[in-house]
């Protein structure tokens, strides 16, 4: 990847708290993948498939492992930097590469800001946003182009609302809270009983509270509490297109990946991770550190640590199993047929 | 739920031409769910799960179905309401207890409007409105912020479009229809015919229908048809994320819930349930009363009132048995190879 | 359908290049499909279901294959028009009744525009729409209202972005594509490493390349590259509520139909079908001309041309026998147990 920066490996290396193996005084001029690294870029291996060969990469410098012992230093053909987490710090030099637009505070003459509005320092509101009664917004927080803000929400400092947004009335966003474009907040759930031969409406009274350090996708929708909150605990990442129903609590660090959708009053726990394309049944329990599977169709409880796929779901272990006979059932079914047929024949026989 | 509101539960029971047993001088101060209910809040009750135990909820008030007779006056620890639909009237009380905010009839000088705008009394235009030609709103018609209103448009009275909706042109709504945030209505259909090596574009020419009580959730998308129309009945309801085809017609009082996809030209009855992630494949016909459970995949005609699941789709009683074995699928197979070989080795012997 | 507009046949057939089997001077007044079209009506026949069925129509003309000689001249109760593609044509006359309506260039009062703004001749940028820093527009290119271009975005010509749609910085777009309302690009991808205890955020800094003559569904999310490229190669459409994730290739003239998800780092040969809601996982390759059912769970690579259904994705024939073979699964499973049951008992008798 082109860029206007250059920087000193030694430099890049301090910063990551890493240890440079081979030349520190090399010039880095970019940063790419493993595979697409030419030879002034810096990339990283974090995994043997490449790690074992460090040889063929065209970088300059590779971030390795602390305890990365695998090279000689005698042909090694580029630089090396020891790291605790590659990765992570790969990515930290991306972002020096890659700096932040510097937004310029202030609030668009366009917007239009309800009563009783409190906005903390530094806070950037931009054309087109609409924000009702009762708003409080902390420090540094930015609501992008064209977002809505409903009545009585309030958000936490340095919290990023990207643009088209909607965050509909009494939603409570915490601190350091992303939104990607798109997202609905707060919407009411599909709640309807019968009477009089149609689905009556049901008033959606509840909230959404969404807590610090949550990364929401685009396009999410995430229906508000019928009584009392839909929850998201912090640290909780979402994936693009998914569908939160009403009172549905997520817990901390919990990853939910593109297009799955939870349905009302399900609870999850922490650390779970629900894969992309999973639908979850209402009023059901994931516990802790569960993972469900892609696609999967959960029906019933899940326990802690637990990892299932498939639909109905089953442990995964069972569905890889069953994944691999699925297939062959044409052949299992002939199979049976001449079995019995062989049987049969064998019992007429005197 | 906290409020600002007290009501005696005597008129509470009036409104719902209710009748108290207990103490009717009760004054209420909330609203709240069986388990979260505390002393001086009301809840409902219309299921034996909470009607068998009503000394264990902290309400000081339960609606009750009218003949429920399992209580004794005298160890009774809260007042009972007596009414005709616990549920329903249960959540009008919650609407006294959150009055809807009184929006301010008018139109914000930030919105834009075309030519032959025809508005009726009482409308709302909020900021950042766009409105094409020759539209038509009923009287209180609601347009939030951020919404896109094509040529040609008609919205029948009470009609509330949410932040950030697009309705294109020709669409034609009618009236108490409420649609939530983020949601397309009449965007082209996927239509194209191959010609010289590409897939070239077919005009949609066609319209999108809403009639009367329909509610349609966050991030639908609704396709207008080829030629004529896409048409959802009144009545009918659909959850969030929402995919429906070009020509689809949806019959009256259908529900629809998350996620769901129906391709072009499909026809559904009336008082279909559709449950989440199912999709139905285009130009089938789905009969009144029939149920498609979660995650199904339809591929052929639903008979009116049969209920169907499983992909490919079958009678929702034969899924049930389906999904209980697909997961002995590996011992089902390993039984049937012992068989085989018990079987060989019998004819092999003399 | 009614229409302001009348057609001489001989005319309608002279813009196609077709020839006129009939009364040549026909005044054709609207357009129709072959079960809708009344007397005065244009429609198409391009199939033996509506071919064989010529005197059921009540159209006045039919659009019919060029070598099409299924009929009697004597007792044709239509006019015919033979057509080198009449699917095609036929909606080529449906525009003709529908024309487009003339857009007036211009850039709308309450559009804000970044620094460093090329517009090319005849754009039109409508209400409340936002343009960042750096943004070059080729001739005639639409925003509609309510939309979001971010820094550094590039557009050819004659590209329509519809209302509402949110396209990020960096992203480039070329010639004559159209984006459906709602649809997000250049979302950051759902990309975290865990880190003391949370999951960290990798800045995205890639960007999104669509190619000319791209058309992109409603509500549809395109998540940047990490490092590099999302890339949609020319003519590739895609319907609504499609997730692609970051990095993600789609080959020349790919059709992605509704509700799809394809994961991260996956690459899409050309004139690849993906049907509705199939899921696709990340770092795959899927063949040139490969078809993937509805619903389908891709889970390896997909060879050039093969046609693949079912989860987990197996060769479209295998998966119709094994469809068929699900259901009777409570069957197959009875008459394994019945037959081990008379092997058994054979077995004990002496």
């Amino acid at each position: 990847m082109k860029s206007f920066f250059k920087f000193i490996l030694k430099d890049l290396a301090a910063m990551l708290d890493g240890e440079v193996v081979g030349n520190a005084q090399l010039e880095v001029s970019g940063c790419a993948s493993f595979g697409e690294a030419a030879h002034l870029d810096i990339t990283f291996a974090d995994d043997p498939r490449f790690l074992n060969r460090l040889d063929q990469t065209r970088a300059g410098a590779v971030i390795v492992p602390w305890d990365f012992t695998g090279f000689d230093r005698e042909t090694l053909t580029c630089s090396l930097v020891r790291s605790k987490n590659p990765r992570l710090h790969f990515f930290r030099i991306v972002e020096r590469f890659n700096p932040a637009k510097k937004t310029v505070p202030g609030i668009a003459p366009t917007a239009t800001i309800g009563k009783n509005f409190a906005g903390g320092k530094g806070i950037t509101i931009a054309p087109g946003v609409t924000i009702g009664d009762n708003v409080t917004l902390g420090d540094h927080v930015q609501l992008m182009a064209g977002v809505f803000v409903g009545d009585n929400v309030t958000m936490g400092s340095y919290t990023i609302v990207k643009p088209n947004v909607t965050i509909m009335d009494k939603t409570m966003i915490g601190q350091g809270v992303i939104i990607h474009p798109g997202t609905v907040i707060g919407s009411d759930g599909f709640g309807f009983t019968p009477s009089r031969g149609i689905h009556e409406k049901l008033i959606h009274a509840g909230f959404v509270q969404i807590d610090d350090q949550v990364e929401i996708g685009a396009c999410n929708t995430i229906d508000r509490g019928t009584l009392g909150r839909t929850w998201l605990q912090s640290g909780v990442k979402t994936d693009n297109l998914v569908h939160i129903a009403h009172n549905v609590v997520i817990g901390e660090n919990t990853l939910i990946v593109a297009q799955v959708g939870i349905a009302g009053s399900t609870t999850l726990g922490k650390n779970v991770i629900v894969a992309g394309k999973a639908g979850i049944s209402g009023h059901l329990t994931i516990g802790d550190n569960a993972i469900v599977g892609p696609g999967a169709g959960v029906v019933s409880d899940v326990p802690p640590g637990e990892i299932v796929s498939g639909v109905p779901q089953m442990p995964h272990k069972l569905w890889l199993k069953v994944g691999r006979i699925i297939p062959r059932l044409p052949d299992i079914r002939k199979r049976l047929l001449a079995l019995e047929k062989r049987v049969n024949s064998k019992e007429s026989t005197p």
